[in-house]
Protein backbone atom coordinates (compact mmCIF):
# COMPACT_ATOMS: atom_id res chain seq x y z
CA UNK A 1 0.00 0.00 0.00
CA UNK A 2 2.75 2.31 1.12
CA UNK A 3 4.90 1.58 -2.04
CA UNK A 4 2.17 2.80 -4.32
CA UNK A 5 1.34 6.63 -2.95
CA UNK A 6 2.04 8.53 -5.80
CA UNK A 7 0.33 11.64 -5.88
CA UNK A 8 0.83 14.13 -2.89
CA UNK A 9 -0.67 17.70 -2.40
CA UNK A 10 1.87 19.90 -0.81
CA UNK A 11 0.00 23.15 1.23
CA UNK A 12 2.54 25.75 1.82
CA UNK A 13 5.88 26.81 -0.49
CA UNK A 14 7.75 28.56 2.08
CA UNK A 15 11.54 27.90 1.79
CA UNK A 16 10.76 24.45 3.43
CA UNK A 17 7.56 23.87 1.66
CA UNK A 18 9.43 24.50 -1.73
CA UNK A 19 12.52 21.98 -0.76
CA UNK A 20 10.07 19.23 0.29
CA UNK A 21 8.17 19.82 -2.76
CA UNK A 22 11.03 19.54 -5.13
CA UNK A 23 12.57 16.38 -3.60
CA UNK A 24 9.43 14.88 -4.31
CA UNK A 25 8.91 16.36 -7.87
CA UNK A 26 12.90 14.87 -8.84
CA UNK A 27 11.64 11.61 -7.12
CA UNK A 28 8.61 11.32 -9.50
CA UNK A 29 5.53 12.11 -7.70
CA UNK A 30 3.08 13.68 -9.29
CA UNK A 31 2.69 16.63 -7.30
CA UNK A 32 -0.39 19.19 -6.54
CA UNK A 33 0.68 22.42 -4.65
CA UNK A 34 -1.18 25.95 -3.33
CA UNK A 35 0.40 28.33 -1.79
CA UNK A 36 -1.39 31.73 -0.48
CA UNK A 37 1.17 33.76 -3.07
CA UNK A 38 0.65 31.71 -6.26
CA UNK A 39 3.66 33.36 -7.71
CA UNK A 40 5.70 31.45 -5.49
CA UNK A 41 4.32 28.02 -7.18
CA UNK A 42 4.79 28.74 -10.65
CA UNK A 43 8.79 27.92 -10.68
CA UNK A 44 7.43 24.32 -9.84
CA UNK A 45 5.27 23.85 -12.67
CA UNK A 46 8.34 23.76 -14.94
CA UNK A 47 9.82 20.90 -12.82
CA UNK A 48 5.82 18.76 -13.30
CA UNK A 49 3.55 20.14 -10.29
CA UNK A 50 0.26 21.53 -10.96
CA UNK A 51 -1.21 24.30 -8.99
CA UNK A 52 -4.27 24.67 -7.84
CA UNK A 53 -6.56 27.07 -7.79
CA UNK A 54 -7.44 27.24 -4.20
CA UNK A 55 -6.79 25.08 -1.12
CA UNK A 56 -10.03 23.33 -1.29
CA UNK A 57 -9.08 22.01 -4.67
CA UNK A 58 -5.64 20.97 -3.79
CA UNK A 59 -6.62 18.67 -0.98
CA UNK A 60 -9.40 16.76 -3.76
CA UNK A 61 -6.62 16.11 -5.41
CA UNK A 62 -5.17 13.67 -3.51
CA UNK A 63 -4.98 11.16 -0.88
CA UNK A 64 -2.05 12.46 1.16
CA UNK A 65 -2.40 15.90 1.62
CA UNK A 66 0.83 17.81 3.18
CA UNK A 67 0.85 20.97 5.21
CA UNK A 68 4.13 23.42 5.31
CA UNK A 69 2.49 26.33 6.67
CA UNK A 70 3.19 29.36 8.69
CA UNK A 71 2.21 28.59 12.16
CA UNK A 72 -1.08 25.91 13.35
CA UNK A 73 -3.35 28.88 13.27
CA UNK A 74 -2.59 28.97 9.29
CA UNK A 75 -3.30 25.39 8.78
CA UNK A 76 -6.95 25.78 10.54
CA UNK A 77 -7.13 29.05 7.97
CA UNK A 78 -6.09 26.82 5.03
CA UNK A 79 -8.06 24.00 5.47
CA UNK A 80 -11.24 25.57 7.10
CA UNK A 81 -13.44 24.93 4.23
CA UNK A 82 -11.83 21.48 2.63
CA UNK A 83 -12.85 18.38 2.36
CA UNK A 84 -10.94 16.58 4.60
CA UNK A 85 -13.08 12.83 4.68
CA UNK A 86 -11.03 9.81 4.20
CA UNK A 87 -7.74 11.66 3.67
CA UNK A 88 -4.19 11.41 4.77
CA UNK A 89 -3.13 14.38 6.58
CA UNK A 90 0.57 15.12 7.69
CA UNK A 91 1.59 18.15 9.77
CA UNK A 92 4.71 19.36 9.29
CA UNK A 93 3.82 23.04 9.88
CA UNK A 94 5.93 23.87 13.17
CA UNK A 95 4.04 23.90 16.20
CA UNK A 96 4.24 22.97 20.33
CA UNK A 97 3.04 19.54 21.29
CA UNK A 98 -0.16 21.07 22.93
CA UNK A 99 -1.48 22.71 19.63
CA UNK A 100 -0.32 19.57 17.22
CA UNK A 101 -2.78 17.86 19.69
CA UNK A 102 -5.59 19.79 19.31
CA UNK A 103 -4.82 19.58 15.54
CA UNK A 104 -5.30 15.59 15.67
CA UNK A 105 -8.62 16.02 17.20
CA UNK A 106 -9.68 18.48 14.99
CA UNK A 107 -8.58 16.27 11.94
CA UNK A 108 -9.91 13.40 13.18
CA UNK A 109 -13.36 15.10 13.60
CA UNK A 110 -13.60 16.00 10.21
CA UNK A 111 -12.35 12.29 8.97
CA UNK A 112 -9.22 12.49 8.19
CA UNK A 113 -5.60 10.46 9.62
CA UNK A 114 -3.44 12.60 10.84
CA UNK A 115 0.14 12.59 11.34
CA UNK A 116 2.63 15.51 13.06
CA UNK A 117 6.10 16.11 11.72
CA UNK A 118 8.59 18.22 13.27
CA UNK A 119 11.72 18.70 10.59
CA UNK A 120 15.43 18.28 12.00
CA UNK A 121 17.11 20.12 9.01
CA UNK A 122 17.22 23.84 7.09
CA UNK A 123 15.71 23.55 3.58
CA UNK A 124 19.03 23.37 1.66
CA UNK A 125 19.46 19.75 3.31
CA UNK A 126 15.63 18.58 2.23
CA UNK A 127 16.37 16.04 -0.88
CA UNK A 128 19.96 15.18 0.26
CA UNK A 129 19.93 11.89 2.02
CA UNK A 130 23.61 12.34 3.06
CA UNK A 131 22.68 15.74 5.01
CA UNK A 132 22.02 14.07 8.01
CA UNK A 133 18.50 15.80 7.78
CA UNK A 134 15.15 13.55 9.38
CA UNK A 135 12.11 14.45 10.57
CA UNK A 136 10.24 13.27 13.68
CA UNK A 137 6.46 12.28 12.78
CA UNK A 138 3.66 11.42 15.48
CA UNK A 139 -0.20 10.27 15.19
CA UNK A 140 -1.30 7.74 13.27
CA UNK A 141 0.95 4.77 12.71
CA UNK A 142 -1.39 3.24 9.79
CA UNK A 143 -0.90 6.69 8.06
CA UNK A 144 2.72 6.25 9.20
CA UNK A 145 2.84 2.85 7.53
CA UNK A 146 0.99 3.47 4.38
CA UNK A 147 3.05 6.50 3.13
CA UNK A 148 6.64 5.75 5.06
CA UNK A 149 7.67 5.56 1.45
CA UNK A 150 6.91 8.80 -0.24
CA UNK A 151 7.86 10.28 3.39
CA UNK A 152 11.57 9.33 3.32
CA UNK A 153 11.94 11.28 0.16
CA UNK A 154 12.66 14.70 1.46
CA UNK A 155 14.45 13.62 4.75
CA UNK A 156 14.91 10.30 6.83
CA UNK A 157 11.73 9.61 9.23
CA UNK A 158 11.68 8.69 12.82
CA UNK A 159 8.60 7.76 14.29
CA UNK A 160 7.81 8.61 17.73
CA UNK A 161 4.72 7.55 18.47
CA UNK A 162 1.32 8.11 18.64
CA UNK A 163 0.77 10.63 20.73
CA UNK A 164 0.22 13.58 18.02
CA UNK A 165 2.25 16.24 20.05
CA UNK A 166 5.76 13.32 20.35
CA UNK A 167 7.31 14.75 17.06
CA UNK A 168 6.65 18.55 18.11
CA UNK A 169 7.96 17.86 21.74
CA UNK A 170 10.99 15.78 20.43
CA UNK A 171 11.17 18.63 17.44
CA UNK A 172 11.81 21.49 20.02
CA UNK A 173 13.53 19.52 23.12
CA UNK A 174 16.64 18.88 20.73
CA UNK A 175 16.29 23.01 19.81
CA UNK A 176 16.05 23.96 22.91
CA UNK A 177 19.50 22.28 23.80
CA UNK A 178 21.02 23.18 20.57
CA UNK A 179 20.17 26.67 21.72
CA UNK A 180 21.88 25.90 25.12
CA UNK A 181 24.67 24.71 23.24
CA UNK A 182 24.78 27.74 21.35
CA UNK A 183 24.90 29.95 24.21
CA UNK A 184 27.69 28.43 25.40
CA UNK A 185 29.25 28.55 22.46
CA UNK A 186 28.60 32.18 22.17
CA UNK A 187 30.28 32.74 25.66
CA UNK A 188 33.32 30.75 24.71
CA UNK A 189 34.21 32.84 21.43
CA UNK A 190 33.39 36.23 23.50
CA UNK A 191 36.15 34.89 26.27
CA UNK A 192 39.04 34.56 23.46
CA UNK A 193 38.14 37.90 21.53
CA UNK A 194 40.93 39.59 22.55
CA UNK A 195 43.24 37.00 22.37
CA UNK A 196 45.42 36.59 19.40
CA UNK A 197 44.07 32.85 18.89
CA UNK A 198 42.38 32.55 15.37
CA UNK A 199 38.52 32.00 15.85
CA UNK A 200 39.05 29.14 13.11
CA UNK A 201 41.64 26.61 15.42
CA UNK A 202 39.13 27.74 18.81
CA UNK A 203 35.84 26.05 16.86
CA UNK A 204 37.99 22.98 16.19
CA UNK A 205 38.81 22.36 20.23
CA UNK A 206 35.20 23.54 20.59
CA UNK A 207 33.64 21.15 18.37
CA UNK A 208 36.29 18.37 19.12
CA UNK A 209 35.30 19.12 23.06
CA UNK A 210 31.33 19.69 22.67
CA UNK A 211 31.33 15.88 21.13
CA UNK A 212 33.38 14.22 23.27
CA UNK A 213 30.74 15.61 26.22
CA UNK A 214 27.46 15.48 24.57
CA UNK A 215 27.90 11.89 25.90
CA UNK A 216 26.60 13.71 29.58
CA UNK A 217 23.67 13.17 28.29
CA UNK A 218 23.89 9.35 28.26
CA UNK A 219 24.70 10.02 32.22
CA UNK A 220 21.66 12.30 32.72
CA UNK A 221 19.67 9.50 31.30
CA UNK A 222 21.29 6.92 33.66
CA UNK A 223 19.99 9.08 36.28
CA UNK A 224 16.60 9.88 35.62
CA UNK A 225 15.78 5.94 34.98
CA UNK A 226 17.25 4.53 38.21
CA UNK A 227 16.17 7.90 40.48
CA UNK A 228 20.01 7.51 41.73
CA UNK A 229 21.36 10.88 40.88
CA UNK A 230 24.88 10.28 42.28
CA UNK A 231 25.38 7.07 39.58
CA UNK A 232 28.82 7.19 37.89
CA UNK A 233 29.36 11.07 39.28
CA UNK A 234 33.17 11.48 38.71
CA UNK A 235 32.71 15.50 38.45
CA UNK A 236 30.08 16.16 41.62
CA UNK A 237 28.05 19.01 41.94
CA UNK A 238 30.42 20.66 45.21
CA UNK A 239 33.47 20.50 42.70
CA UNK A 240 31.45 21.87 40.01
CA UNK A 241 30.10 24.64 41.43
CA UNK A 242 33.52 25.24 43.14
CA UNK A 243 34.86 25.36 39.32
CA UNK A 244 31.70 28.15 38.47
CA UNK A 245 33.77 30.36 40.86
CA UNK A 246 36.51 30.09 38.37
CA UNK A 247 34.36 30.42 35.10
CA UNK A 248 32.91 33.63 36.66
CA UNK A 249 36.12 35.24 37.35
CA UNK A 250 37.14 34.41 34.29
CA UNK A 251 34.64 36.15 32.73
CA UNK A 252 34.84 39.56 34.68
CA UNK A 253 39.13 39.57 34.16
CA UNK A 254 37.93 39.19 30.06
CA UNK A 255 35.29 41.66 29.98
CA UNK A 256 32.52 39.39 28.81
CA UNK A 257 28.99 38.97 31.29
CA UNK A 258 28.13 36.06 33.09
CA UNK A 259 24.19 36.32 32.47
CA UNK A 260 24.41 33.02 29.70
CA UNK A 261 26.31 31.06 32.25
CA UNK A 262 24.69 32.19 35.55
CA UNK A 263 20.75 30.51 35.61
CA UNK A 264 22.77 27.70 35.12
CA UNK A 265 25.06 28.15 37.69
CA UNK A 266 22.01 29.72 40.38
CA UNK A 267 20.20 26.13 40.08
CA UNK A 268 23.29 24.10 40.68
CA UNK A 269 24.03 26.39 44.13
CA UNK A 270 20.68 25.88 44.99
CA UNK A 271 20.60 22.29 44.62
CA UNK A 272 23.93 21.98 46.42
CA UNK A 273 22.54 24.26 49.08
CA UNK A 274 19.48 21.76 49.11
CA UNK A 275 22.38 18.96 50.63
CA UNK A 276 23.01 17.41 47.01
CA UNK A 277 26.54 18.36 46.59
CA UNK A 278 27.69 14.07 45.69
CA UNK A 279 25.11 14.31 42.99
CA UNK A 280 25.96 15.38 39.47
CA UNK A 281 23.80 18.57 37.91
CA UNK A 282 20.75 15.81 37.21
CA UNK A 283 19.09 17.81 40.07
CA UNK A 284 18.54 21.06 38.29
CA UNK A 285 16.27 19.43 36.03
CA UNK A 286 13.81 18.74 39.28
CA UNK A 287 14.16 22.47 39.87
CA UNK A 288 13.12 23.47 36.48
CA UNK A 289 9.63 21.53 36.78
CA UNK A 290 7.11 23.57 38.14
CA UNK B 1 67.10 16.77 26.78
CA UNK B 2 63.56 16.49 27.15
CA UNK B 3 64.25 12.94 26.90
CA UNK B 4 66.14 12.76 30.22
CA UNK B 5 63.39 14.12 32.62
CA UNK B 6 63.15 11.34 35.12
CA UNK B 7 62.95 13.24 38.34
CA UNK B 8 59.60 14.92 38.92
CA UNK B 9 58.45 16.26 42.18
CA UNK B 10 54.80 16.98 42.67
CA UNK B 11 53.28 19.29 45.10
CA UNK B 12 49.03 18.22 46.16
CA UNK B 13 48.01 14.81 46.07
CA UNK B 14 44.11 15.62 45.87
CA UNK B 15 42.59 12.95 43.54
CA UNK B 16 44.14 14.69 40.44
CA UNK B 17 47.64 15.29 41.81
CA UNK B 18 47.47 11.32 42.68
CA UNK B 19 46.40 10.41 39.23
CA UNK B 20 49.05 11.74 37.73
CA UNK B 21 51.98 11.07 39.87
CA UNK B 22 50.16 7.67 39.71
CA UNK B 23 50.43 7.89 35.68
CA UNK B 24 54.40 8.84 36.05
CA UNK B 25 55.32 6.02 38.74
CA UNK B 26 53.54 3.67 36.34
CA UNK B 27 55.83 4.66 33.07
CA UNK B 28 59.44 4.57 35.71
CA UNK B 29 59.82 8.23 36.79
CA UNK B 30 61.17 9.02 39.86
CA UNK B 31 58.53 11.02 42.10
CA UNK B 32 59.18 12.80 45.06
CA UNK B 33 55.67 13.81 46.42
CA UNK B 34 54.06 16.13 49.24
CA UNK B 35 50.96 16.94 50.64
CA UNK B 36 50.13 18.79 53.62
CA UNK B 37 47.95 16.26 54.97
CA UNK B 38 50.63 13.22 54.86
CA UNK B 39 48.49 10.29 54.80
CA UNK B 40 47.18 10.88 50.97
CA UNK B 41 51.01 10.41 49.65
CA UNK B 42 51.59 7.64 51.79
CA UNK B 43 49.80 5.24 49.91
CA UNK B 44 52.15 5.93 47.02
CA UNK B 45 55.66 4.90 48.19
CA UNK B 46 54.58 1.47 48.19
CA UNK B 47 54.46 2.13 44.40
CA UNK B 48 57.66 4.08 44.77
CA UNK B 49 57.36 7.43 45.50
CA UNK B 50 59.47 9.30 48.06
CA UNK B 51 57.73 11.25 50.83
CA UNK B 52 59.39 14.56 51.20
CA UNK B 53 58.65 16.21 54.61
CA UNK B 54 58.49 19.65 53.29
CA UNK B 55 57.25 21.31 50.54
CA UNK B 56 61.05 23.06 50.36
CA UNK B 57 62.82 19.52 50.31
CA UNK B 58 60.52 18.59 47.68
CA UNK B 59 60.99 21.31 45.28
CA UNK B 60 64.98 20.70 46.01
CA UNK B 61 64.42 17.06 45.29
CA UNK B 62 63.83 17.69 41.35
CA UNK B 63 64.86 19.90 38.65
CA UNK B 64 61.02 19.85 37.02
CA UNK B 65 58.36 20.56 39.71
CA UNK B 66 54.33 19.92 38.99
CA UNK B 67 52.15 21.78 41.20
CA UNK B 68 48.45 20.54 41.88
CA UNK B 69 47.30 22.42 44.66
CA UNK B 70 43.78 23.70 45.91
CA UNK B 71 43.89 27.04 44.01
CA UNK B 72 45.93 29.43 42.81
CA UNK B 73 46.88 31.37 46.34
CA UNK B 74 47.72 27.75 47.96
CA UNK B 75 50.46 27.84 45.04
CA UNK B 76 51.62 30.78 46.97
CA UNK B 77 51.60 30.01 50.14
CA UNK B 78 53.27 26.15 49.69
CA UNK B 79 55.95 27.75 47.61
CA UNK B 80 56.38 30.81 49.88
CA UNK B 81 60.24 29.49 51.11
CA UNK B 82 60.79 27.40 48.46
CA UNK B 83 64.25 27.87 46.62
CA UNK B 84 63.06 28.11 43.11
CA UNK B 85 66.17 29.29 41.51
CA UNK B 86 67.14 27.33 37.87
CA UNK B 87 63.99 25.39 38.79
CA UNK B 88 61.24 24.18 35.35
CA UNK B 89 57.81 24.68 37.56
CA UNK B 90 54.92 23.64 36.03
CA UNK B 91 51.44 24.87 37.38
CA UNK B 92 48.48 22.74 36.44
CA UNK B 93 46.58 24.03 39.79
CA UNK B 94 43.09 25.45 38.45
CA UNK B 95 42.92 29.27 37.97
CA UNK B 96 42.07 31.65 36.12
CA UNK B 97 44.63 33.38 33.20
CA UNK B 98 44.89 36.73 35.27
CA UNK B 99 46.11 34.96 37.86
CA UNK B 100 48.30 32.79 35.77
CA UNK B 101 49.86 35.21 34.08
CA UNK B 102 50.74 36.80 37.67
CA UNK B 103 52.18 33.63 39.06
CA UNK B 104 54.43 33.22 35.94
CA UNK B 105 55.65 36.93 36.51
CA UNK B 106 56.26 35.73 40.21
CA UNK B 107 57.81 32.35 39.39
CA UNK B 108 60.18 34.50 37.15
CA UNK B 109 61.12 36.92 39.89
CA UNK B 110 62.39 33.66 41.49
CA UNK B 111 64.53 32.37 38.92
CA UNK B 112 62.08 29.46 37.49
CA UNK B 113 60.73 28.81 34.28
CA UNK B 114 57.18 28.57 34.21
CA UNK B 115 54.62 26.70 31.99
CA UNK B 116 51.12 26.56 33.06
CA UNK B 117 48.53 23.64 32.62
CA UNK B 118 44.64 23.59 32.38
CA UNK B 119 43.59 20.12 32.74
CA UNK B 120 40.22 18.96 30.40
CA UNK B 121 40.05 15.45 31.92
CA UNK B 122 38.36 13.94 35.32
CA UNK B 123 41.17 12.24 37.32
CA UNK B 124 40.10 8.59 36.23
CA UNK B 125 40.92 9.27 32.84
CA UNK B 126 44.41 10.51 33.47
CA UNK B 127 47.40 7.56 32.03
CA UNK B 128 44.81 6.16 29.71
CA UNK B 129 46.15 7.58 26.79
CA UNK B 130 42.44 6.14 25.02
CA UNK B 131 40.84 8.77 27.39
CA UNK B 132 41.15 11.70 25.29
CA UNK B 133 42.23 13.13 28.15
CA UNK B 134 44.59 15.87 27.50
CA UNK B 135 45.87 19.20 29.45
CA UNK B 136 46.34 22.88 27.25
CA UNK B 137 49.87 24.26 28.30
CA UNK B 138 51.10 27.71 27.52
CA UNK B 139 54.21 29.93 29.07
CA UNK B 140 58.00 29.57 28.58
CA UNK B 141 58.51 27.34 25.13
CA UNK B 142 62.01 26.17 26.57
CA UNK B 143 60.22 24.61 29.68
CA UNK B 144 57.71 22.71 27.31
CA UNK B 145 60.17 21.45 24.54
CA UNK B 146 62.40 20.32 27.81
CA UNK B 147 59.88 18.13 29.70
CA UNK B 148 57.45 17.37 26.32
CA UNK B 149 58.00 13.88 26.89
CA UNK B 150 57.33 13.53 31.02
CA UNK B 151 54.11 15.85 30.85
CA UNK B 152 52.59 13.74 28.02
CA UNK B 153 52.70 10.69 30.73
CA UNK B 154 49.42 11.43 32.16
CA UNK B 155 47.41 12.72 29.42
CA UNK B 156 48.10 14.41 25.52
CA UNK B 157 49.37 17.21 25.89
CA UNK B 158 47.99 21.09 23.65
CA UNK B 159 50.61 23.82 24.06
CA UNK B 160 49.00 26.74 23.21
CA UNK B 161 51.57 29.74 23.48
CA UNK B 162 54.24 31.98 25.59
CA UNK B 163 50.99 33.98 27.55
CA UNK B 164 51.15 32.37 30.22
CA UNK B 165 47.35 32.66 30.90
CA UNK B 166 46.20 30.95 27.56
CA UNK B 167 46.48 27.49 28.76
CA UNK B 168 43.77 28.75 31.67
CA UNK B 169 41.99 30.67 29.05
CA UNK B 170 41.34 27.99 26.72
CA UNK B 171 40.20 25.76 29.33
CA UNK B 172 37.57 27.92 30.89
CA UNK B 173 35.99 28.25 27.61
CA UNK B 174 35.69 25.07 26.96
CA UNK B 175 34.02 24.37 30.11
CA UNK B 176 31.86 27.31 29.89
CA UNK B 177 30.87 26.11 26.69
CA UNK B 178 30.04 23.04 27.92
CA UNK B 179 27.98 24.54 31.16
CA UNK B 180 25.54 26.19 28.08
CA UNK B 181 25.26 22.73 26.88
CA UNK B 182 24.45 21.37 29.57
CA UNK B 183 21.89 23.71 30.46
CA UNK B 184 19.86 23.27 27.38
CA UNK B 185 20.44 19.43 28.07
CA UNK B 186 18.80 20.16 31.47
CA UNK B 187 15.73 22.17 29.60
CA UNK B 188 15.82 19.09 27.04
CA UNK B 189 15.35 16.60 29.25
CA UNK B 190 12.71 18.33 31.69
CA UNK B 191 10.15 18.97 28.64
CA UNK B 192 10.84 14.80 28.43
CA UNK B 193 9.74 14.87 31.63
CA UNK B 194 6.41 13.61 31.39
CA UNK B 195 6.48 11.34 28.16
CA UNK B 196 7.21 7.99 28.69
CA UNK B 197 10.05 8.38 26.14
CA UNK B 198 12.71 6.44 28.22
CA UNK B 199 15.17 8.77 29.09
CA UNK B 200 18.48 7.00 27.24
CA UNK B 201 16.22 6.40 24.11
CA UNK B 202 16.36 10.25 24.28
CA UNK B 203 19.80 10.74 25.00
CA UNK B 204 20.95 8.92 22.00
CA UNK B 205 19.16 11.55 20.06
CA UNK B 206 19.97 14.53 22.15
CA UNK B 207 23.99 12.99 21.06
CA UNK B 208 23.37 12.59 17.87
CA UNK B 209 22.08 16.06 17.42
CA UNK B 210 24.05 18.15 19.54
CA UNK B 211 26.97 16.23 17.49
CA UNK B 212 25.63 17.51 14.54
CA UNK B 213 25.22 20.77 15.52
CA UNK B 214 28.70 21.54 17.07
CA UNK B 215 30.13 22.49 13.90
CA UNK B 216 27.90 25.90 13.88
CA UNK B 217 31.22 26.84 15.63
CA UNK B 218 32.75 26.77 12.45
CA UNK B 219 30.33 29.26 11.03
CA UNK B 220 30.73 31.57 13.85
CA UNK B 221 34.09 31.55 13.43
CA UNK B 222 34.08 32.34 9.70
CA UNK B 223 31.66 35.14 11.09
CA UNK B 224 34.11 36.54 13.26
CA UNK B 225 37.36 36.35 11.08
CA UNK B 226 35.36 38.12 8.08
CA UNK B 227 33.25 40.91 10.14
CA UNK B 228 30.44 39.13 7.71
CA UNK B 229 27.72 37.80 10.78
CA UNK B 230 25.15 36.79 7.62
CA UNK B 231 27.92 34.68 5.91
CA UNK B 232 26.43 30.97 4.92
CA UNK B 233 23.69 31.41 7.37
CA UNK B 234 20.46 29.44 6.55
CA UNK B 235 18.36 29.91 9.57
CA UNK B 236 18.68 33.90 10.20
CA UNK B 237 17.79 35.24 13.35
CA UNK B 238 14.83 37.12 12.09
CA UNK B 239 13.46 32.91 11.85
CA UNK B 240 15.66 32.17 15.10
CA UNK B 241 13.70 34.35 17.32
CA UNK B 242 10.37 33.62 16.11
CA UNK B 243 11.21 29.88 16.37
CA UNK B 244 12.69 30.98 19.79
CA UNK B 245 7.98 31.55 20.55
CA UNK B 246 7.74 28.08 20.00
CA UNK B 247 10.50 26.99 22.48
CA UNK B 248 8.94 28.84 25.08
CA UNK B 249 5.35 28.36 24.85
CA UNK B 250 6.46 24.79 24.69
CA UNK B 251 8.01 24.90 27.61
CA UNK B 252 4.95 26.95 29.10
CA UNK B 253 2.74 23.55 28.16
CA UNK B 254 4.98 21.29 29.65
CA UNK B 255 5.23 23.13 32.64
CA UNK B 256 9.14 23.70 32.28
CA UNK B 257 10.62 27.23 33.60
CA UNK B 258 12.48 28.95 30.62
CA UNK B 259 15.61 30.68 32.64
CA UNK B 260 17.97 28.43 31.29
CA UNK B 261 17.12 30.08 27.55
CA UNK B 262 15.96 32.87 27.76
CA UNK B 263 19.04 34.83 28.50
CA UNK B 264 20.33 33.89 25.03
CA UNK B 265 16.68 34.39 23.45
CA UNK B 266 16.74 37.97 24.79
CA UNK B 267 20.51 38.73 23.34
CA UNK B 268 19.36 37.57 20.20
CA UNK B 269 15.83 39.63 20.27
CA UNK B 270 18.07 42.75 20.81
CA UNK B 271 20.20 41.98 18.64
CA UNK B 272 17.07 41.57 15.89
CA UNK B 273 15.37 44.79 17.27
CA UNK B 274 19.54 46.50 16.53
CA UNK B 275 18.54 45.50 12.80
CA UNK B 276 20.20 42.80 12.56
CA UNK B 277 18.01 39.92 11.65
CA UNK B 278 19.80 38.63 8.11
CA UNK B 279 22.40 37.53 10.63
CA UNK B 280 23.04 34.15 12.67
CA UNK B 281 23.70 34.25 16.25
CA UNK B 282 27.22 35.58 16.05
CA UNK B 283 26.05 39.34 17.03
CA UNK B 284 25.62 38.12 20.40
CA UNK B 285 28.73 37.71 21.28
CA UNK B 286 29.44 41.53 20.65
CA UNK B 287 26.74 42.15 22.85
CA UNK B 288 28.37 40.04 26.13
CA UNK B 289 31.22 42.25 25.69
CA UNK B 290 31.37 45.35 28.04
Amino acid sequence: MGHNTKKITVLGLGAMGTAIARAWLSAGYELTVWNRTVSRAEPLTTEGAKIAATAFDAVAASDLVVACLLDDASVGEVLADADLMGKDLVNITTSTPGKAGDRAEWAAGRGARYLDGGIMAVPPMIGDLDSGAYVFYSGSPELFAAHRDALAVPAATRYVGEDSGSAALHDVALLSAMTGMFAGVSHAFALMRGTEVAPKEFAALLIEWLTAMAPYANGVAAHLETGDYTLGVTSNLEMMVEANGTLLRTAEEQGVSPELLSPFMTLMERRLADGHGDEGTTGVIDLLLR
